[in-house]
């Protein structure tokens, strides 16, 4: 350990030194090696140590050992495995790290010594009773390392007859460490990591801290602590993180069965994964760039794999346990892990995974992996989406209980809005009419409706399809009863519907009878520098009226037949790219007319309730925020896509950031991805100063956020502090939203009781690991 | 002009009525018409007034008839004319008209009658003197309708000998009437523009108001009238307007009557070029490299174009506005331009330019265009140089007394530089480093620096042509000794320095001897969808940083060099889109080290006066305006880069803007374009705040603006408003910007005497023709 800590020996070079001794005394473990042997191989430990080191590399004077090895300690939070942790875990880099010095007990003192590790309940599950492993005659390092197989604690998690449970080997101990793991979970109100050794015959606990757990047992956990009495309802809300919940609605393989068995392991970290295998590191990475999924294959892995295990969809280790490196960092990113799959052989050189029957998997070849029964197999399995959790169904009634955010979903098709619903969606806050146009069915008349020289022969293009778009209006408003549903007009500059490459215009013209010559030119003429600030949104609206007339007719045709069929119908009409507030005075009227144009045309509109429709502008630009108070003036509600104004606020285009967001991120020039969580200095602070001017002058709108940060947990707690009404996300993303902003309010409900200012969100807490 | 103006009546139709009374009557005037003649002329007006109106249209009773009069004028404030109007000259839609009743005199009431129009100066020139016209037995109508020839009333303004004078047809009425100039001038002290009739020997003034002049005539009409004491230097400083001064300072061609018209556009830069027809950069630097003249016709300019647009004496584009790239360009480099020429369609390939009517220019035929009037012409015009009048001297010596703004100029050689120093810039606010690797001679060393694989070739390439950028830097020192010269560092997206065409990547090919297809392959690597928000600016700074070192050690051996050679360099480093303080922390230290190196090299640097290199940061993007105060910690100096701020803002892109702008000012939606006058309510709001905020932290640090609108007079006074320290702009537009500066000033003044806050400028007040 301190060779490879301290001095920065290559821990294989020590390995090769201790197998060689093995091989020389024909014994198949350390511990068998004699005195002399052991003597022999310490002599080499330190000739190694002081090639690397110098002369002085291990200093006699155990007290300057000691300094160096915490120094060492020190050192590592700057070593690359932790950095690329923070990064990856949004961990304050000025936090430091602490060394803690504790005088050292044996557990490889002969058979009434072991050393073992354990959570007061299962880690990947939540499941009650304590989950771990141990090793007799050895140390801490040893049952983590994979080198050796680690033996069950339990009689109850015997998986084979040859097994020696801890129970069995050391029952005084056993009752011991169970009467222990009570009182610390009883104290801390927590699951707990537990490290232990039995020094002949007497049990230390080495070591306890919060247990890193998957999402599915924070859940389980919070939910059994909270029936146990342990916690309050508040608590449990707080303590599962919002923005792991997805993970939870993550796939799974439904077809394993169908596929050829490669292997079977220890089920490290539920869900499952299909992909290409990938032996190292460096070749998952490089593989992901690529667009690949891929599963990284491994013998065991260590901090220096991180990279490659993040870029992976899944995780499989030769060696290793339940806690083993892999399985660790596997549950907290949330990828799926099968670890100590023995049969497998990982030839990193010859780039091939050899298997137990002699067969072989070459990097590249696709695999599916199931992280919850411990599966490896051969080929591409169908993932399906998993089943919810009914104990998240009771946290998101607590949750829904505590919040006054309003969560509503992004969805553009009736079956998205109706899981949306399921998922406990209140409304649509953003349904993006261009999605309907993009149908493959649809995208010919609307060719012909932009490239139309008179008003008639465009009516008529846009006419041919309206039946369609009518109807999946119809789809979402019977999906979301009562519900806003929230329609978006047509956002997109005109030439990203027209083809982009010759085939695409022939394509289109076989389609619409249209010269693909012309349509190819018409494209070209449209074309954009920069489409991003082009010729779309409400600027669409003003110089081609017909169109956002269209849509609004077509919305209230669709009202009206709706609510003729007793469906409580609540569209609401947004305009894009609103910067100016005469834009949004003059489109209203266009909006207006067409909506008066749809209600006359329904089906017995005169019998129907006169709900009216409500027109609001989605705020985008940083013009939009400052001149939010007029603007309000003219609209019935408003909603921040913070997308578009991240994009202007930073001058930064999303699809173009990839070339240099990452290095930012690496030199710590932005502590965040601003298209993840909301730039709260400077995007913020126009949301923040939109939503009081908007207040000032119109206090009873509706105000929204719809942009990608509305399902994003520290972002919510930020808008919820900035005084918005709700937030819009993605359907997955629709529990965590409605957990995080359960936290933020329980978060300010806190912050007014200790007579504090609402503070902006902090960074949270999170435990990190060393290298 | 009842029936027409209160009817509605078409003037040509009467017009042939009387046509048809004179052939009928034989005589060749309508004034030979006899009694019985003009009545049956005037009942067929009636029947004609009927046909459109009514039977009512002319109502006997004459209130009525005058109520109908008045009301036909307050209507012409919305008719066509009176808006167009408008639009153009920017006047508030609000302010409405007003309606003078007077009582009638006849000019037409015999030989002892006439009618009359004067300006009490020249109009055209400012020359001293009455200036007008008259007929005998006429009305006022008569005279500017142009249907009888009308005559000088000065005996000096004859200018045939069968010509009757006013002076010499009405002795006594002309030396009352000189005499009531004389009077107005002194009580109005200002150019008047005088109608009259002399009614049977009787002379009536009917109007009097201030004459519309150009500014030639403004100029030299104020400094005259400060030396006859009508007025104060203040006042001739306030009345001559800052924007029309570019026009004293351009070439004019003088004889654009006698071509045959090609095309009219968009006056982007004023000014006048002749010479042979150009597609494309390369040919205009091939046919300007054999001596000729060219004027380069371009669908629409971008980056690469430069060399060409500099090659050429003029510069013609199908698309864009008066700030589209081509615009900016050529009044930054005094390049005439007319943009916008919707009706040309220049097709590339086959080196032709196709006009409107289906005729074609061909490379190499000859044009000419005027930027002033927006005027492009087939064959070659007569330049000539615009004198620069001596009187501007004087009135900018004035105005420099006034203003505290100070102005400079934007400018990326060192002839820009002097001649920016001759038209009065007091330093360079802007040098755009990106023109001068886009010359010929470097633009391949510079495609090897960008397509180097180890940081040694990267180098070596930059180092082959950093002499030329080098020397361009010490003239413009040499420039503006003792002023400072503001480097703005990279700022364009790698790929537009790479071919964009299989020639482009050719020519570059056999220039660097790298294979084309490999600098094809590398251009559309980089290639972004929207490469206004792309990599760009700081940000290659802080990924690439070797080229920013680079070009900081150049400036630094360009100052030293400088330096030793006794000339008082001033440099500025300016780092591009900057919008989070740790870009410009970072790339600080980049540039210092870079600075560092340059100046260790230069001959006897140790010998020469350490006067340190600021480092500033360009503050366009809404986020730096947010954080101005936390990027000022880090910052020498600030600078607003308004065009890209508005380009974000807004969510608009300059270059696309043309799609929907026009509509929009139409349609009132905006009232200016906000590229060519600051948009006060956001673009200013923002620039306001952050100036604000950085005086807030650094009370001292030099603020300016280096945007377009540092040219702009409506601008300049609300950036002086804003407690900007100087503005910076295009050198033609240098004497406008310190005229502008002066104004502002002044007006100020005026507030602050007047106890008020200092309020944002209102629209001139301008007058308002009827239809």
């Amino acid at each position: 350990m301190y060779a490879v800590v301290v001095v920065g020996v290559d821990p294989a070079l020590l390995d090769d030194e201790l197998g060689r001794a093995r091989g020389v005394a024909g014994v198949s473990s350390d511990g068998e090696l004699d005195a002399t042997q052991l003597l022999e191989v310490a002599g080499r430990f330190e000739a190694l140590a002081q090639a690397i080191g110098g002369h002085d590399a291990i200093p006699d004077d155990p007290f300057e050992q000691l300094v160096r090895a915490v120094g060492a300690v020190f050192d590592s939070w700057q070593g690359a495995p932790a950095r690329t942790y923070r990064l990856h875990h949004d961990i304050d880099e000025s936090m430091g790290t602490a060394v803690n010095v504790q005088s050292m007990v044996y557990g490889n003192a002969g058979s009434t010594s072991a050393s073992g590790v354990l959570f007061t309940r299962d880690p990947a599950t939540g499941e009650r009773g304590v989950f771990g492993e141990y090793l007799a005659d050895a140390q801490g390092e040893d049952v983590v390392s994979g080198m050796r197989t680690p033996q069950p604690l339990r009689e109850a998690a015997r998986t084979a007859s040859d097994q020696v449970t801890f129970e069995q080997a050391f029952p005084e101990q056993w009752r011991e460490l169970e009467a222990v793991c009570t009182t610390l979970e009883q104290h801390y109100r927590e699951v707990q990591d537990v490290e232990f050794t039995v020094e002949r015959g007497t049990l230390f606990v080495l070591q306890t801290r919060r247990a890193k757990r998957t999402v599915l047992a924070e859940l389980r956990t919070a939910i059994e602590m909270v029936d146990e009495q342990l916690i309050e309802p508040d608590d449990a809300v707080r303590r599962v993180p919002a923005r792991e919940l997805p993970k939870l609605l993550a796939p799974q393989v439904v077809d394993l069965d169908r596929l050829e068995l490669a292997a079977r392991g220890i089920a490290a970290s539920p869900g499952a994964a299909t992909g290409e295998v990938a032996v190292t590191a460096q070749d998952a990475v490089a593989r992901a760039a690529t667009g690949a999924d891929v599963v990284l294959v491994r013998g065991e892995t260590t901090a220096s794999d991180i990279a490659g295990m993040l870029a992976a969809r899944g995780i499989v280790t030769a060696r290793g346990g339940a806690t083993s490196h892999a399985a660790v960092v596997a549950r907290g990113a949330g990828r799926p892990a099968v670890t100590g799959c023995t049969q497998l052989q990982v030839d990193e050189a010859a780039g091939v995974v050899r298997l137990g029957d002699g067969r072989e998997l070459r990097a590249g070849d696709r695999i599916t992996i199931d992280g919850t029964t411990g599966t490896v197999a051969i080929g591409t399995g169908t993932l399906e989406p998993a089943r919810v959790d009914p104990r998240l169904a009771r946290l998101l009634d607590w949750a829904d209980a505590r919040r006054t955010l309003v969560v509503r979903a992004n969805a553009d098709t009736g079956a998205d809005a109706a899981r949306a619903h399921e998922l406990g969606a209140q409304g649509i806050g953003l349904c993006r009419t261009e999605h309907m146009v993009f149908d493959p069915d649809r995208l010919p008349h609307f060719t012909r409706a932009i490239l139309a020289t008179d008003p008639q022969e465009r009516a008529d293009a846009l006419d041919a399809f309206a039946p369609q778009v009518q109807a999946e209006f119809e789809a979402m408003f019977a999906a979301m009863p009562g519900e806003p549903v929230t329609i978006r007009l047509l956002d997109p500059p005109l030439h990203e519907f027209l083809p982009g490459s010759r085939e695409d215009a022939e394509r289109i013209g076989a389609a619409t009878g249209l010269d693909p010559v012309h349509l190819l030119r018409a494209a070209g003429a449209l074309r954009e520098a920069n489409p991003m600030l082009g010729h779309r949104g409400v600027r669409l609206g003003i110089t081609a009226p017909d169109i956002y007339r269209h849509q609004a007719s077509v919305i209230a045709r669709a009202t009206a037949s709706a609510r003729a069929r007793g469906i409580d119908a609540r569209p609401q009409v947004m305009v894009p790219l609103v910067s100016e507030p005469r834009e949004l005075r003059e489109i209203r009227a266009v909006i207006e007319a067409g909506l008066d144009v749809g209600m006359g045309d329904g089906p017995r509109a005169g019998e129907t309730p006169e709900v009216p429709i409500p027109i609001g502008a989605m705020l985008e630009t940083p013009r939009a925020c400052v001149l939010a108070d007029r603007i309000a003036a003219h609209a019935d509600f408003v909603s921040f896509g913070t997308n578009d104004l991240t994009q202007l606020t930073w001058g930064i285009s999303r699809d173009d950031a990839g070339s240099f967001l990452g290095r930012y991120r690496e030199e710590h020039v932005v502590d965040h991805d601003p298209f993840g969580q909301v730039d709260v200095d400077a995007v913020g602070a126009l949301v923040a100063m939109a939503v009081e001017r908007v207040r000032a002058v119109a206090p009873d709108i509706e105000v929204g956020v719809c942009g990608e940060h509305g399902g994003d947990p520290a972002s919510i707690a930020f808008f919820a502090s900035a005084g918005v009404d709700y937030v819009s996300c993605s359907p997955p993303r629709v529990p965590g939203a409605r957990l995080a902003a359960a936290q933020a309010a329980l978060a300010q409900e806190v912050e007014r009781e200790n007579g504090r200012e609402v503070a902006r969100p902090a960074a949270p807490a999170t435990p990190v690991p060393m290298a």
